[in-house]
């Protein structure tokens, strides 16, 4: 199954005004959509992280895929997945998924396995979880993702989007966005962004959406490494009751050694939250030390950075033989990611938390999905019964997405940037904040 | 691609009276066939273990197999790869690869995982190595494997076979008959089954092949566990020059924990011969106490057994990220097992050992490859261009390995039985032997 031709795609699509402890998100996020034509004039699809490093990535490796069959394709470039060293100074901790300059090779290879799984499924009619080892499951649960976040729905000028969820920077108005998004999509579990405001106030959120939804929603929180040991032990006690029963403590605080702190005066208190990360573990490299000093016990895989489906599908045998759990990380991103993630997921048994997804807040105005956005119901995507990711690319969207592109300033995610020029000039990223 | 027939043929091979600390080869090894047939009538193959016990399990899935989809059935399965709990009391230590009754369900798993691989890749005209993540090396190498043996080249009465190699129990026949398996099929390193005379005369043979072969042969020594800790150090001691650069020290002692204090001991006189097993870590399960305690340094993986091919790349990427090395454990087999051995060796990245290999230790008279024996060049098996494992069966010569094991006693490996028949009536085997 000749390569023939790959067809890279910068797009950028509106992004409401999400805060995390990376900052605030810029009125648009990037993402790159790359085509794969065989010979016989088959395209296989993928989306990946946007701006001018990824697209440039994808360029410097062209002249290996062309000509290349999309079978043997993923072993030629797999000498290029170099092992990542233990002990990286600047790890997703500080760079944002997509801006770390040593996840770079992962991430490319990533983009092209599964545009090369695309095709060959398009190609045979067999879907790619198929292709991969075979589904477990036809349905894979994700989460409701509350963000706080200012008013206002993405986008600029007269391409600005409605604010479907409204300004949410307190408990209540939370709890009401959670709301919304469940009765929309029938999600099960909740991922609440944190690290944005006091401890105290975030505290305070989860405990309002605990009583709301109750103990058979599990709940997580992910302050992004915004907390010191003292702090994050201090919320993990306060808020025992409601993550236990399926819920976790995401990345309180940053590193291998912090998290490891946390976890272990956690269990000397007697709370037994488990941790999950998805910036203290990004790479293989970086597992034996977390084993060693049982800094997480749940990683977040995301195919997008950790070298594509089969890599993901190898850290999840790797997390079931050290007894660490499996749950799945997101950024913001379209239809095409949804389905590649739904795939994976669907053929790796050992997840064992609802994914994670960004996909409540993009918008029909961006999708550049056939027939528009993806399915979630009862809080699931189904995998669909048709050949590759399911999904093809409707190019008069792509088309849109790309001139979108073209007109705005933006070429790299930096959400601290955003921050100060829209809410505080002297804002800076401070780990810990609390 | 659905599945209309599995069909389960037992069949015998001539095994030569190759010794070990498990006792005797019986002058029949037992084999298992499968064939999985597809509507339209293209037929995936595979081998597997023989005997009773493998073929009822296989006959026992009967049901699920045929309906079902060649690429979703490893996926329905799944369920059935029941993770091994760490702590097994009689493992592979004591039980020879196909009698462990606690891997059956991985090795019924991996017989039909590789039969769907070579269905699917026959039907598509792709190798299975490139169903499964693509090639990373065209050529897989192999290693030579003496044995002590007594005269005799295996089967019995009129079914004799030639003894190729001829009688080996001294340090000088068993150079010779690593000389001649040099001379046939080239290869480069050097894997020798220990475990049978005193220590003492073991040490020899290993100074003797190393004087004859040199440094740039790599070599390794297998007793089975034949040895006592302190046997082993004794003997990693003696022969740290002759096992280093590329070889290593294999299962010179039962356990995990014996092999933590060999590997200590050894440590502690300077010595750093990397000890492998294919005994002590046969499972997932074993794993995180291995690694805690660093037992073992080198996995043997065996599809056969580890529950298929992508276990086992799941296994490779595990080793890699533990810094731990893999090599491949072979039981006699015929060519369709040497080439599922080879897809999968050349489609995982993490393989930093030639492979073992029984195969030059059995017959073209009892070969069910169509066209004859797999060659090995120059160590190697080469992939070829051909879709599935690239071989399919000579249906007369099928008929005549079951045709043999219908006449003859055998029906599980009993190594011990056969020692007491032809060897000493009293022989038990013994750990620690020495």
């Amino acid at each position: 199954m000749k390569i023939k031709d790959l067809r890279i795609h910068s797009i950028a699509i509106a992004d409401p005004p999400l805060r995390s402890s990376y900052g605030l998100h810029a009125p648009y996020a990037l993402r790159t959509i790359i085509e794969l034509e065989s010979e016989d004039g088959i395209i296989g699809i993928n989306e990946t992280y946007g701006g001018e490093v990824p697209a440039a990535a994808l360029r410097a490796i062209r002249d290996q895929v062309i000509g290349a069959d999309a079978f043997r394709l993923t072993g030629t470039l797999n000498p290029e997945m170099k092992f990542k060293p233990a002990g990286i100074e600047r790890s997703q901790t500080f760079l944002v998924p997509g801006e770390n300059p040593l996840d770079e090779s992962s991430r490319t290879y990533a983009a092209i396995e599964v545009a090369c799984l695309d095709l060959i499924g398009k190609s045979l009619g067999v879907p790619v979880c198929d292709l991969i080892g075979g589904r477990v499951r036809d349905r894979v649960p994700f989460s409701a993702y509350p963000f706080y976040k200012h008013a206002g729905g993405g986008g600029e000028g007269d391409d600005l989007r409605d604010d479907e969820y409204g300004e949410a920077l307190s408990p209540e108005t939370l709890v009401q966005q959670v709301k919304q998004m469940i009765d929309t999509y029938g999600f099960g579990s909740i991922k609440f962004k944190a690290g944005v405001l006091d401890p105290e106030q975030e505290i305070a959120t989860v405990q309002q959406m605990y009583q709301e939804f109750g103990p058979d929603v599990p709940l997580r929180i992910d302050p992004n490494s915004a907390w010191s040991v003292d702090t994050s032990v201090q919320v993990g006690k306060a808020l025992a009751k409601e993550l236990s029963g399926g819920g976790y403590l995401e990345d309180p605080t940053a590193g291998i050694d912090g998290m490891s702190a946390v976890r272990r005066q956690l269990l000397d208190a007697g709370i037994d939250v488990p941790l999950a990360t998805n910036v203290a573990v990004t790479s293989f490299g970086h597992i034996p030390e977390s084993v060693e000093k049982d800094a997480v016990q749940i990683i977040l895989c995301d195919h997008h950075y950790w070298g594509g489906m089969r890599q993901v599908q190898h850290l999840a045998k790797l997390a079931e033989t050290f007894n660490i759990g499996l749950s799945m990380h997101s950024n913001s991103h379209l239809g095409v990611s949804l389905m590649a993630m739904a795939h994976v997921a669907a053929a790796t048994p050992h997840l064992t938390y609802a994914c994670d997804t960004h996909y409540p807040w993009q918008s029909a105005k961006d999708e550049v999905v056939l027939g528009g956005r993806v399915p979630i119901e009862g809080g699931c995507v189904v995998i669909p019964d048709r050949g590759g990711l399911g999904v093809e690319l409707d190019y008069d969207q792509l088309e849109r997405g790309k001139e979108r592109y073209r007109t705005i300033p933006y070429r790299k995610r930096d959400d601290e940037a955003e921050m100060q020029k829209h809410i505080d000039p002297n804002w800076k990223r401070v780990l810990p904040r609390w």
